[in-house]
């Protein structure tokens, strides 16, 4: 099966896994789930099952949903603590619905992913299981970085190689693991994965700062707002004062207060370590044999440190 | 192993499974663990294990852990839709440490619970997550309920099946099938955990209404704030009027504008019913051989209808 078709069956998957009894629940995570987004946990799931020339890929579309079912829980529940309105181009479950059914969509989603799980091998749920404690734990680190003030280089790349590289490593692991895929594949799958989660999050950082909002299809400049991302990491904690005032304009940076001209810098800098955590997802590849489905993961590294959403 | 021996394995497992490099997900978790609580499901785990003579009781000490923690996290994402300050005697995690670290320690706690289970075979873990997802559809109906004013008794019996009784059903269905019971006798403790649910669920709501804040180490009269719970249901919807106000007075049942006698009415009749479960949940542990387990979980039955707390 073709990449596209597989990713279609995990579309579908995404929606009948979470049919419930209970509309609203049904409702708010179909919202959610069908408004897409880039799938790219799945998409490195199935990849990297390709890459390791696993036999069955029907079999790692189910791991692809669960991983896609985590992410997706984590953006519902990001967005009350955010206040976020808009995601993936839609309102977000908290704007529609309110914190509570926003909260328990969340919860729903992530018993949908044990559910979905507990037939797999224990070796393949602690995968999943532990990248998504590791998740939590980099999401939590974020939060009190951005209360305390205490956002400097270290914590700003603690908290992105835990709250995003943790699950694209788990993807490319899951995707790998079920095929049987002999160690030092795996290793640099993971390698890849990481170095690539690493990439794909400052430059989601640098669009918070950079990108409009309708582009990008949430909101922007929430990172700064709430002090913490890439900008106030380059910064070396908060900006001076408690308020961060911005103003949104569409293709420039945004002026931030307490700023200056060091947020031109930080994105600068940014981009360019960006760039450097691609190339190296893209040397993390050389252990493979080489095969269409290298090529697209190597296409998806660039694609992630050069895109507009 | 005696029980007390295997509950504090449970409490000292509940802590150990719980430790995070991240210092506020540790504390918040272990802040509401540490504060105690019946511990009734993990009971029924270790109870229903040994009423089977499971071999190896020390197998059930993890499912156990597994069905406080998933219990314990609904309690914490609750306190922050209910806005409750007051759990196990305790502050909530949410009035403590605010919404969104409350929110981050439900999801860690969940996340922990697949980590502990990971290694368990597909069998145990459809259980659990199965009544986990039962479990939160349960709280999405009864919070739809309660907005939309809709909560008549028969609602308000398949919100109680399913946010107590499913978890309720699942502890003996664990405690059992590790220790692969024969089937009559799950079938038995399945129905005597069912029955004790909404026999425990009823008179929860009772307390709730006629208990004093100190005694249940939780807010009382939330329920009925929220146009929620048995005397709601009794009335067949949310009282008159948008606002509920209620005075509470120790020793006495509150005074809730909109109800008056009928409350009592409810009460006494909730009562009744409370008992009715609690006599149809001993009856059904008849299947099983006589045990000092089997007379363990009929005395927490009678106990269920009989407590302040």
């Amino acid at each position: 099966m073709a990449l596209e078709d597989l990713i279609k069956a995990v579309d579908e998957q995404l929606l009948s896994v979470t049919q419930s009894s209970v509309p609203v629940l049904q409702d708010a995570s179909h919202h959610i789930l069908a408004a897409g987004g880039k799938r790219l946990r799945p998409r490195l799931v199935l990849l990297a099952n390709a890459a390791v020339n696993g036999p069955t890929p029907a079999d790692a579309v189910p791991l692809a949903v669960g991983i896609e079912l985590i992410h997706t829980a984590t953006l519902v529940h990001d967005d009350i603590n955010d206040h976020g309105t808009m995601r993936r181009g839609r309102e977000t479950v908290n704007a529609r619905w309110g914190g509570t059914v926003a909260l328990l969509t969340g919860d729903f989603m992530f018993t949908k992913v044990y559910q979905l799980m507990a037939t797999y091998p224990g070796e393949i749920n602690a995968i999943l299981a532990d990248a998504t404690a590791t998740l939590v734990e980099g999401e939590t680190l974020q939060i009190l970085a951005s209360k305390q003030g205490t956002l400097d280089r270290d914590t700003y790349m603690e908290i992105i190689a835990k709250k995003t590289a943790s699950l694209f490593v788990a993807a490319v692991e899951l995707g790998a693991t079920i095929a049987h895929a002999p160690a030092g594949w795996v290793t640099g799958l993971k390698d890849y994965a990481f170095n690539l989660g690493l990439a794909f999050q400052i430059e989601d950082d640098i669009l918070d700062l950079s990108g409009d909002a309708e582009t990008l299809g949430k909101n922007a400049g929430i990172d700064v707002a709430q002090g913490r991302g890439l900008a106030v990491a380059m910064q070396g904690g908060r900006p001076s004062g408690n308020g961060v005032t911005i103003e949104l304009a569409n293709d420039s940076l945004p002026a931030v207060e307490g700023f200056g001209d060091s947020l031109l810098e930080a994105v600068t800098k940014g981009r360019e370590k960006a760039r450097e955590y691609a190339d190296l997802a893209v040397q993390s590849l050389d252990v493979l044999p080489a095969s269409p489905a290298r090529d697209a993961l190597r296409a998806l590294a660039y694609q992630a440190v050069n895109r507009d959403h």
